[in-house]
């Protein structure tokens, strides 16, 4: 069965009503640096990953378990994936 | 005189010959919870912030001045930022 390989961009982000001490420190420091037209920092992650699968439908559906429950905290984080067709991987049939 | 306020998205990714220990961490995980097909898991920050100032080119610039002092390690580190205008900042005259 051929099998697709997809490029993953995962971005994870803060909710926005949660607090996010990271970014105030980030906004502060830039602040002392000089930069006072900069604001509302917030600093996330960014997943880049390879997954290889027959749809992109079942590599997105795969990665948003995935993201529940290893890479995201649902409680106070919301995720963001895309997907990018890299290639086909043709598996060797027995 | 008229600025515009900018969102920036900025994206810091390791280099690509620097090991990421917490990529291959959760990598380990990945396997473990079954999903062989994935591979290659890099982790990264992403930065937002709203950014005022004159022209586009001018917020890059300040951007690209605060990633290498502040928000990246050239040395193991790239960077890429995207910016959006989101709206003009018409400041009020004396």
């Amino acid at each position: 069965m051929t099998q697709k390989k997809y490029h993953a961009q995962i971005y994870v982000t803060l909710r926005p009503s949660v607090l996010d001490p990271a970014g105030t420190a980030v906004e502060s420091g830039l602040k002392n640096m000089g930069y006072h037209n900069v604001e509302g920092v917030r600093i996330g992650k960014y997943i880049q990953l390879t997954i290889t699968s027959a749809t992109e439908e079942a590599a997105r559906k795969q990665l948003d378990i995935v993201c529940d429950q290893l890479l995201a905290n649902p409680v106070i984080e919301n995720y963001c994936v895309e997907l990018t067709e890299i290639g086909l991987l043709e598996e060797a049939t027995a």
